[in-house]
């Protein structure tokens, strides 16, 4: 276990700088005395698009190479045309860092807003492919905005791809008291990639005697998300399916403002990357209203994902209790942030 | 208005047969004693599979096309491989009839058990394509089964295609009171068929000054069906996002049982479809228990479809009157449907 870390930060646009800094302050403030943690900014996102027209030039790429773990806050800004800073920055450090575990995790904490509160715990992951699948960006129009265009978009899928990802969410369900893996797909309407995804799924799984195996369509995937979501212990999908559940699994156990995510290179190639599932959120930018609570479970992956397990522990334990001793009083972005500090710390 | 109605049943399999039984029975009961109803069956399903190997034959095709309308129950059985009846039967109708407008309502009845029962009135509608996007079966798989498999699927899209459904969708909204069309995609990831789309919506929406309109990534819209229905009204989006969206509609509005769809073309070219949301259900099959209340809401769109709309409003109302009435004896399929032909008789 290393005892520095070398960060890099994107703070990125509207609400990211916000939940940010609430991030750090918790991992500066969990971290034992003598680690020593260093971080890098960059400046990447809509106003660096604005001034420069750059999104993620090949020199920030390769600078970010160097360090041991990326957290973003959010990227996106109406003021840009959608696809550019999510195509050119977000996706591209997803695919370039080849990011092919994008992990996020649902828990019904205590004491939260959604229409769920109060059914048996909810505690399930999502191992979402990140980098193939609809989202490689191959595709095209022809005789674009005329009456006679045609679009494609092509989703991508190889044995390799599906593969690898496929493993890393048997070893997660192994290693989980419950040991059940859901895996996802539509293959009854999409049967090249489905019945590929599903044929891997099963060679796989006869390595894993011990893990339960089950599948659904996406489709009704959604309706058990709404109506039974303590059957998913582990879920495996492909990347634009990965996409839709997890914005859904956080609405029902709680909302977007917990919702973590890390987007991890297992082999370690690459720097893994660490963010919360919600956007940039404009309309509430710069006002301290943003909860950064999604984020600091964000670095509590960050941490595992290092070895800091302990370390792990106590932020999510500490979400835990503030959840737990939340009232009606809102709290500023800082104050969630100061509370949060305070109880990793002590 | 035709004073006859030439019906193709095709009951399906498993809940399908049950289900359709009682959609007859409604029908039957509603119709002006003048208007002659002339059913015939259709022997599609897996049963037909399992004896013939045959899905959907060209004369069968055929002949389907010479009636006014198709009821059709449910396709899919686990005994037969997934995609087979998908592909050669259900989607093979809906692409051979262009069915380009696949219409889901999704309403809050009382009474209903769901997590968002007490909520302010949910009333809205999908305008989900039919004849495109990634359900076209356009992709492929190299080197099948070995570590160097590479699956394809491809969306395809065209303006022809977009534009006709977006018309459709615009037009819904603009004779409804709120007047509010919501268009919802992922052009952030999808960047070409997301731009055609977007392009199109916005460029035919200039026609329809008085429809308020909004665009939702597929992920967000996820979110609102969850923590916020009431703010859809008429939506409109792609053949898979639609797939998806309305089995999580249903779920959130009064389950999967009271689902209804009509597969329309609205060029009257063909006869349209109408068809309960759910499937076959396999393990409650053949044992009373399945809820006919989806099939007897798809007769209120057939009727609707055809000319009928007071006897289509009869139906609705007689449904939303006897789920306020439900008590929590559970009742037999065929008691419901009893229920429901007397009060729309009566
Ligand atoms: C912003 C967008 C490109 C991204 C995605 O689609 O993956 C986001 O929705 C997410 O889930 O991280
Ligand atoms: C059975 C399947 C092919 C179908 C679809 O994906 O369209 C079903 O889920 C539906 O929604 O009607």
């Amino acid at each position: 276990m290393s005892r520095s870390i070398n960060l890099a930060v994107i703070p990125g646009d509207g609400i990211g700088k916000e939940v940010v800094a609430q991030g750090l302050k918790v991992l500066s403030a969990v971290l034992p005395q003598d680690v020593k943690l260093e971080t890098k900014n960059y400046d990447l996102g809509a106003a660096r698009w604005h001034r420069t027209g750059e999104t993620l030039p090949d020199a920030e790429l390769e600078a970010l190479k160097g360090h041991d773990a990326i957290l973003l806050g959010a990227i996106g800004d109406p003021s840009v045309p959608s696809g550019v800073l999510e195509r050119g920055l977000l996706l591209k450090l997803r695919f370039a860092f080849d990011h092919y575990v994008n992990l996020r995790p649902s828990k019904l904490f205590p004491n939260t807003d959604t229409p769920l509160a109060g059914r048996p715990d909810i505690d399930f992951v999502v191992v979402r492919e990140g980098t193939e699948g609809p989202y490689t960006g191959n595709g095209g129009s022809l005789r674009t905005g005329t009456p006679a265009e045609v679009a494609t978009e092509v989703s991508l899928n190889t044995a390799y791809g599906v593969e690898r990802v496929v493993r890393d969410a048997y070893e997660r369900a192994d290693s989980r008291p419950r040991k059940k893996l859901t895996l996802v797909h539509k293959n009854n309407v999409l049967v090249y990639a489905g019945h590929m995804w599903k044929n891997i799924f099963d060679r796989v799984g006869r390595e894993y005697p011990e893990v339960t195996t089950d599948y659904l369509h996406v489709d009704a995937a959604t309706i058990f998300f709404v109506t039974q979501p303590e059957r998913f212990d582990v879920i495996v999908t492909d990347n634009l399916f990965g996409d839709i559940l997890t914005d859904l699994a956080a609405a029902v156990t709680g909302g977007i403002g917990l919702a973590a995510s890390a987007n991890i290179n297992p082999d370690r190639t690459f720097p893994s990357m660490f963010e919360p599932v919600h956007g940039s959120a404009p309309d509430i930018a710069g006002q301290g209203k943003a909860d950064p609570t999604a984020t600091i479970l964000s670095v509590a992956l960050l941490l595992r994902h290092l070895g800091f397990d302990a370390e792990a522990g106590r932020v999510e334990e500490a979400v835990a209790a503030d959840l737990a001793g939340r009232s009606t009083t809102t709290r500023t972005t800082d104050e969630i942030g100061d509370a949060l500090a305070v109880r990793v710390a002590g």
